[in-house]
């Protein structure tokens, strides 16, 4: 079983990294900026990289949960290639972000159009799932 | 095997555009009350429908993590009838936060009902498996 | 099938177990405080319980993906004897946060150092599995 889902696994990691790297990004501007834990609000620099890690961290659990679903259900290497490009167009966001709340737009955008499409896949994946299983359809 | 988890496969897909229609809706509340990011918060009408976006989405992990353990380890249609029965009273409390924090109070009653419905369903399967494997019990 | 996955699913239930733990004590917060939802901040008491169970909720998705990773791919026992230490560190992470933001650090280390061993553990699993799959290396 493990090799029809390493790729999964793999594109997971890759998102476990980028996700920390993240957070380190505002451990790091929150000793440029000197904004000491609890607070979360300093100067528009901070808020920036502060609210973009937020968002990405919002993301992640769903994008993890469509990865998987799309990879079970639909086929693992298209999958896996739709995950190693919302990475990138998170990396891009979260720089963009941190120079301008406009630069995030461009990669939002991406992100959300690959989102959509990883639940476009997981949508056909389960329904073709749902009616050989259930009703003995079979599509193709 | 796709098909002993298809349906929690099903109700995950249905989590996610939940979630999605969620973020859509404190897009549209961001341009109604004029609140640009990275600001997180305006008027009272815009930090309620924020809050009940930030409160759905902590909760996601946990809901997807006991929704999943219960349909493996205990049954997949009881589990799957829980988790669609949770985002129903997850999309009455996000309606309700949206009108008032007092009319937000019935559907997150419901919600941790169901969580802790969940929690224990886990709990039975995930004890069960563990008797029966390490120590030979066959409790069923 | 499950009693691969068992340990994983029994340490997943305990890790939701402690956030359900966690969200209660903000709850209980509140009350203390008189901070009503939809406010997120109060006294420093309040803000710094409210960081904490914020802090680790963020990781919680993070962490059960290289649990699940790196016990599928590497070794479940091992994976989940890190799973429990990480979820005892995270709890004096919260306690420790909730006395001063410096007694937050400790804890706070110790879940790196825990994750970034789950993070080594997978990529070590993953790697052989890619190697062994794709290439026809064995290497143990």
């Amino acid at each position: 079983m493990p090799h029809h889902i390493v790729l999964l696994g793999a594109v997971t990691l890759l998102g476990v990294l980028e996700q920390a790297y993240f957070a380190l990004q505002v451990i790091a501007a929150r000793r440029k900026y000197s904004v000491s834990p609890p607070s979360t609000s300093g100067p528009p620099e901070f808020d920036r990289i502060f609210r973009a890690q937020v968002n990405c961290t919002e993301y992640f659990p769903m994008f993890i949960a469509v990865l998987w679903l799309a990879g079970i259900f639909f086929h693992q290497g298209t999958a896996s290639v739709c995950g190693i490009l919302y990475l990138l167009a998170r990396y891009n966001y979260f720089q963009g972000y941190s120079a301008s709340p406009k630069e995030r737009l461009g990669p939002m955008y991406l992100n959300a159009a690959i989102l959509w499409l990883l639940i476009g896949l997981s949508t056909a994946g389960i329904l073709h799932e749902l009616l050989s299983h259930y009703l003995g359809l079979k599509i193709i």
